[in-house]
Order: structure tokens, then C-alpha cells, then sequence
């Protein structure tokens, strides 16, 4: 419980994490944060999650038409090799936002990681710029990252895939489509394996917006905190593969809109107070 | 969370909480233990929670066919005035067993609560005797039962609904087909309201057996407890019907075969250890 937790730096700019089905038509709550930390209305909208990304671009563009945008820059990446082709990597040039959409965030990874995309990726990050992603754009910003698990049941010992992220937020495994997909269960079974990492559920048109160790969640849905550093005994080395899991004191945290997070201290804070009493938080 | 809670009988018998979908053709464990503690081999399967309870007694005389049963009585009320009739009630003469199964919890207690057949009831398992329910029989079995609430979705507070119980199993509030239908966000909303109620969510082919205050967990799945005792902030009493809850400091333990607990302390036990140390469990 006392280990150090890999801090981050204080140059870092913004991460914005959306478990997926953002509102594109209504309040647009999300997209409009995403829009206020875009400095010059270019956006690159990183489509390598999906294997069909047409249309992904039309469907932003309308969404965003009238909220401060003024260009959403495409950047596919169909094949690894591409992701050193000079072209692609030039899109990333003067962009101080990029937004990963859903799909497969295994490629993601598999695609960009390590290559000069995910490079320029973090030096937008370190250099004060906004990442955003929704769905399995939001996976892959953790050192950790879900890809297997079940939907709608308990966690099983065999049950779950985890692989390396981007890296972008350290000592957190993040979910998505949380409540809508029954995900308690796999996030569980994740932190179980090592409470050094926090769990973050996030549900549908839900998001959390990061800013050095805090975060604020913002959309319609919830965002469920699973920490696991004051468990007291489970069962996850010694069942087994079929066996049910077993955890003991688990601490839960059921946040909306309006309520804040300090993932240095684990601590939820509430934040709708007036306005002039957000400062500090 | 200091208040009193309300204690349990010293004479009262045995509690056997299914989460639903219980194993008829496999191993058995939870119709084998059920049938372990019918004492004269008659079990009362009441079926009045469905609509449509033809078949049933064949299902259920097949399943336990092999595990000792010698006999299974149906008792259905399809109206509430046949809860008072003296053929009905006389079923549930000399046996020890009663079995709720599936179907809509508020047809059980519409139909049989304060009649002579829910008097019945109360006398046999206050007699020593063995009250078991699946599904809706296990939501029946609280003072404060779930009859509506969302699946695979946050809570939002206008989406609870509750009834009063059988009130077999006070200072409880269980919930059913746990982990299969995502349904973490609407215990939570229940015991949101009032920390003094225990959330027990069961999952399908599992259950609690309760002796005394204490149970154990048998059966393939999980069973999540929600423990509000310790809650910090909750937004239940203060936000509009369609926001999402605010819950800080939920303590959750998931259980699963092997383990046990104790409803006065609120404390997980591990069971699973060699069978002469389980005496004290």
C-alpha cells in the first residue's frame, strides 16, 4: 500500500477518457470540453481503432460543426508499416489535440505503439497538448490495459486479457461501456491482480477529464473507482481457471458529473459547490 | 452505524438464497443442499410467482429425483382469496421444507403476505425449518425487496422501485441474476438509501445458505456484498430523478464457494480451510 506510484509529469496536459457513446447530437457535454482544450480548432482524429474507419470523419465533423472546430485532420493507420510512413506522421505536425475513436484497442497498440505516431502522441501530451479517446480510445491510455474479459458476469480466474497501453495515465486499468456492459466483474478481477492499480470504470456518454493528479467526470453516466489496496485477502493466485473470484474489502467509489477524483491520494472529491469554491479543486 | 440492528431468532432455521438459474442436471450443489435439509423428504415447492407455473413440479421432481426427495407439493395461488383457503394452507401441514421459485416477487407477496399461508411460512422457519427461493423467492426474502430497478445501467434516482418483503432475513435488501444482468448500479442505489440495509447480490447457480447470522456461499458463481456503513457522501437525497448517483466509500466484498460471512459484523470469513477448523465458521 505504501509502494511510490509512478507520478507523471508537470508539463502534461490533458487526457480526456470516455467510456464510449458519447452525446453527438444533444448537449454534447464531452465533445465541447474536448473543443474548450483544442488551442487552434485543428483536431487529429485517430481512427487506427476500427478496421472500417469510414465515416468516422463525416460523423465528427457534423458533430462538431458548430462548437469551435475548424478542421478534424484524419490519421488511419491501416498497417504498421504506415505508421513510419513520413505522410502520416506529418499530420501530427502543430496539433496540440488528437482523439482516438472506438474499435479494437489492441490496434492501437499493435499499430502505433512504439513507432514515431505514438512518439509524436506523447510529445503532444508532454508538451501541455489534449488526448482524448472514447471507448477502446480510452483503453489504451493506461501502461495496462483490458482486451479480454467477460461482459455481464463474475470474474473467473482464466477469464482475463490484459496487454500493455500507451502509457499516458500510470497506475490505472480503465474500462468502458461500464455499466451498460456489466463490467464490475472483469475491473475486479483486474485490480485483484495488483492494488498498486486502481480500477476506473467508465459508463456510456461519460467521461473523465484529467489534469496533473486529478480528474473531473463530466457527461451522463457514472464512473466507478475500484480500489484494492486495503484488500485483505483474495483468492486470485491459488484458484482455479473456472473457480469464481474471491476478494475481500474492496473499496468502491460511484462518481457523476460533478464530482472529482485525486488518484494520488485515492481520494473522491465533491466539486459542485459554487463557483468561486472550484478553484482548489 | 452504530444503530441497532434488528437480531434473528436463536430458534430460527435455515435461509437458502438462490440467485436464480440453479443447476439441475450437473452437479446439483445447491438443489443437493436444499435437499439435505428437508427432513422428512416433502418439500412444499410454491410456485406462486409465476404466471404460468405449469411444468414446474415436473421440472423440479425431475432434478431432485436422484438427491433424496421423496415427494414435492405444489402449492399455487393464482388469486389472493385461495391464500385463505383451508385446502391450500393444509398443504404446508407437517413439513419442514418451503421452495419459492421464479417468476414476479410482488405476485408472491401481493398474493400470500399476511395470510394464513405466509403465517405458515414464518411458523416453520421459526419452527426450525428450511425456507429456500430462487429469483424472485430469493427478493422476497428481505423486509425490503427489489421489484424494480435497471439492468446493465448506473443508478438514477428516479429508477428504484421497492416493496415491502416476507421479512424472513431483516436488515438485508438481496438482488438476483447478479452479475448476468448488470445489476450492481440498483443495489447500490437501495442501499444508498439507507446504510442500515446490507446489499446482497447473488448470481445465477449460486447461493447463500444462512444459519443463525451467518452464511456461506455455495454454488458456480459470485456473491457481491454492499456494505454503505462507512459512506461519506451520497447525492441520493439532493439530485434530480434521471442524474446519476454520487456514492464515496462503499466497502464491497466478493464472495464466492468457500467463503462465509457474518451479518452482525459485516465481516467476510474464508471457510475453505481443512474440515476441523471449519466448526468455528
Amino acid at each position: 500500500m505504501a509502494e511510490k506510484r509512478r507520478g507523471r509529469n508537470s508539463k502534461d496536459g490533458v487526457l480526456i477518457i470516455i467510456g464510449g457513446r458519447e452525446d453527438h447530437v444533444g448537449d454534447r457535454v464531452i465533445l465541447k470540453e474536448l473543443a474548450r482544450h483544442v488551442d487552434d480548432g485543428r483536431l487529429v482524429l485517430a481512427t487506427v481503432a476500427s478496421r472500417e474507419p469510414d465515416g468516422y470523419r463525416d460523423k465528427y465533423q457534423a458533430a462538431f460543426s458548430d462548437i469551435g472546430l475548424k478542421e478534424i485532420i484524419e490519421l488511419y493507420v491501416d498497417e504498421r508499416e504506415q505508421a513510419v510512413d513520413p505522410e502520416k506522421v506529418k499530420l501530427l505536425d502543430g496539433v496540440n489535440a488528437v482523439f482516438f475513436s472506438g474499435g479494437d484497442q489492441l490496434r492501437i497498440t499493435s499499430q502505433i505503439a512504439d513507432t514515431p505516431i505514438s512518439e509524436r502522441v506523447h510529445e503532444i501530451f508532454a508538451g501541455g497538448g489534449v488526448i482524448a479517446g472514447t471507448s477502446a480510445g480510452a483503453s489504451v491510455m493506461s501502461e495496462t490495459m483490458l482486451v479480454k474479459g467477460p461482459n455481464a458476469a463474475s470474474f473467473r480466474m482464466g477469464d482475463l486479457g490484459t496487454a500493455p497501453g500507451l502509457g499516458l495515465l500510470p497506475n490505472v486499468i480503465i474500462d468502458q461501456h461500464f455499466a451498460e456492459r456489466g463490467r464490475i466483474g472483469r475491473l475486479i478481477g483486474a485490480v485483484s491482480q495488483n492494488p498498486r492499480v486502481l480500477g476506473i470504470g467508465i459508463d456510456e456518454d461519460t467521461a473523465i477529464v484529467v489534469e496533473g493528479h486529478k480528474f473531473k467526470v463530466i457527461g451522463s453516466g457514472a464512473v466507478y473507482l475500484v480500489d484494492a489496496s486495503g484488500v485483505s485477502h483474495s483468492n486470485i493466485a491459488e484458484a482455479a481457471a473456472d473457480q469464481a473470484l474471491s476478494i475481500y474489502d474492496l473499496k468502491l467509489h460511484v462518481l457523476s458529473s460533478g464530482d472529482g477524483f485525486d488518484l494520488e491520494t485515492r481520494r473522491p472529491v465533491h466539486l459542485s459547490e459554487p463557483e468561486h469554491r472550484r478553484s482548489n479543486a
